[in-house]
């Protein structure tokens, strides 16, 4: 992989998501060698990953290059390329471009959607986890309108008109808003010729709330807005198979619909190569002790979604979010420092900052610890606090300028299909 | 394709680029039915393609969504399809969700890529015009960089360092030009294990000198300009075949690289059905008249790169260019009108405004009927008219924001390898 070797020890990071992203700054200007690795040239910008599918956001936007962020950090290395596997009686890792030693490894590869073993879903769902997904189910949408527009079969058009959402948690809230919004706003005028209210936005829960990790009030209000934006909230329903065409549920409605999007549960992206107990756990999640540290290895760790830390207030490991892969990375820069240094490491506890979740272009609902507000005000907290986390001016200047257009002109720009989804064979196009 | 028929005349447009969208434009508001089809749901402004190709600027604002630009006019329909045939017979054209008859027909589909034959080269170049086909040259370069770091074979390192441009218009030049600012600038702070210096951008050109349809004086600035920023220019010099690793010439040069992007040549996109003698010819358009009716038949029109109006200024046709398509459509649309009013109609005539063509981040040369320059000025003017030519204030807003970025930061942002050109087989990524 053509790592030069050098006298400093040697901090391999696999994933450049939240966490490995603010590990390896954590480490930068130390007397370390840092790779980061990761499968894509950017980090994504997850939260908003619902905005590049219903086409309110470009996708560079809320992507940005790993390398221009480590450009003039000395000692740093980036290398594009997947790890297929950990040796860690060598200490080594394979990658698709190689092999390469380390002295401390930190598995920050993130997490995947889980479809829990359904093959059909898993076929004919769409998933929203990275941008290139994103970019299908918005092509999927557009080219969803054009096919309904052709047929005079009711129940065709019906069906191509309706959106099925699966998981009534943050990611799914969102898309649902955002859905919402696009029935209200540019899809009756971009398709003047289809009854809008033929689109229907079906939001499918399998407890009996949404938003279950946030507070009541929130729960309350969340549906509250989605129902009055037109989404059908269907609580206490499972879905149990999805083969394209139809969605059967555990319960006595199904739905015929041509997109559906699995947003109901995330897992691990774990590494092959090592033991570890809570890999057999359902969530594919490495378990660490409080220093982050792999049960069961010396110097490898793990941060972030993939990582599984139990503690008497999160039995089940800390929630799949940015925060907790955030701080967790941040931690455990700090405790190679110090480990470095012989110094005694500092035990990682989850400073739960509170969590927020938006519905439309005007809505949120935010949970801080102290203070649980939702509407319109919270909906600008929510865009203050997603702005300033986006890395680069460009990047902020440019999402804050479409939020003002989008806002001031209720229009979204960026419905393009660059590359069909579903028909790219269909037609013979050439690119 | 669920058009209402109604008592107005039937005007069909095929493809919304610079002609097909003057025209549509010229026939808004009038007692007529306007259909659109185009293959993409959007118009593509082709003159800064090279910039999304080199990550200077996102897709999204070089593309509008063409349903939008006609969102609020009676009478307009807009399908996204592909026409596979003209029967001009039956008046109707057979496209890929169905067939339309037609009152007046409108062939705007422009032009591709002419490989001359070469079916080497048509495999293994890369074309530039068409967003998607951008972004796959914009993956590719990124891609290549990413393979020179691991690779310690050093005539693999350059071949995959190795830019080849063959065709020195306006596209290759502006190609060039972008490329040697990306040598200049983030290149070397992504890969500063690299020597830049192995970076080698060949602009080649079969004829004595470049941009051969503007002045000489324009085309020797060019070359300066070019030769300054580090582009190697071949003159009298032609490219016999491309295998994917070898560029083979007429001459004693020949070029071992992994990208070489053919801006040699278009022809126009033709429809079948129609019998016409520009056919036959190399440049494959229609030959028209001078109001732009296909020779030989009635009501079917041919405007833009596809059309061929030979004349004693034009031998050859227009050229293939923005200018001459987007005044044909507007007359064409006069006409019809005109014609359906039993008026006499207008002979076209080609205005030439000038032409101009930017070489690197602040130079450009530019010839106007009166006036020639070249230089920082006549960037800024290139600039200038380029913004406004786009289409929407938003558009125009992020544009305007990546240059004014981009010219004080020296920074282009978006090098984001979204989706993988080279190496989608070779990693095992999910999406």
């Amino acid at each position: 992989m053509n790592i030069p070797q050098t006298s400093f020890p040697r901090v391999v990071i696999i994933g450049g998501g939240f966490a490995g992203l603010a590990a390896a700054k954590g480490l930068e200007k130390q007397e370390l060698q840092v790779v980061l690795i990761d499968k894509h040239n950017y980090h994504t910008f997850q939260p908003l990953l619902y905005q590049v599918a219903t086409g309110g956001l470009e996708p560079d936007s809320i992507a940005f290059p790993l390398r221009k962020r480590f450009n003039d950090v000395e000692n740093y290395y980036f290398r594009l390329a997947e790890v297929t596997n950990v040796n860690s009686e060598k200490n080594e890792i394979e990658t698709t471009i190689g092999s390469l030693e380390y002295d401390h490894l930190i598995i920050a590869t993130g997490s995947t959607t889980n479809f829990f073993g359904n093959k059909n879903v898993e076929n004919f769902a769409m998933e929203m986890k990275s941008i290139p997904q994103s970019l299908n189910i918005r092509s999927l949408i557009l080219e969803n309108f054009e096919e309904a527009l052709l047929t005079s079969d009711l129940e065709e058009r019906k069906a191509l008109m309706n959106f099925v959402i699966v998981g009534g948690g943050p990611t799914g809230v969102e898309l649902a808003g955002a859905l919402a919004e696009m029935k209200k706003g540019i899809l009756p005028k971009d398709y003047p010729d289809l009854d809008i209210r033929l689109m229907k936005i079906n939001l499918i829960q399998s407890s009996g709330e949404i938003l279950k990790g946030m507070s009541d009030k929130a729960s309350e209000k969340a549906e509250d807005f989605l129902v009055k934006l037109g989404v059908d909230v269907w609580k206490n329903l499972r879905v149990l198979d999805y083969d394209g065409k139809k969605v059967t549920t555990n319960g006595e409605d199904h739905f015929r619909a041509e997109t559906v999007i699995w947003a109901a549960g995330v897992k691990g992206e774990s590494v092959s190569g090592l033991q570890n107990e809570c890999l057999i756990e359902r969530a594919n999640r490495f378990k660490v002790d409080e220093f982050n540290s792999v049960i069961g290895y010396k110097n490898v760790y793990a941060i972030g979604d993939v990582a599984c830390m139990k503690s008497e207030k999160y039995p089940y490991g800390h929630p799949m979010m940015a925060q907790p892969a955030i701080q967790q990375g941040r931690l455990l820069a700090k405790n190679i420092l110090l480990g470095l240094n012989g110094e005694s490491l500092k035990e990682f506890e989850y400073n739960d900052k509170g969590s927020m979740a938006t519905i439309g272009r005007n809505k949120a609902v935010v949970d801080l610890p102290k203070w649980k507000f939702q509407g319109v005000f919270a909906w600008f907290v929510w865009m203050f606090v997603h702005l300033f986390s986006l890395i680069g001016f460009r990047n902020k200047a440019i999402v804050f300028m479409n939020w003002v257009y989008n806002y001031i002109r209720f229009d979204r720009e960026t419905r393009l299909i660059i590359r069909p989804y579903k028909n790219k064979n269909k037609h013979s196009f050439k690119e």
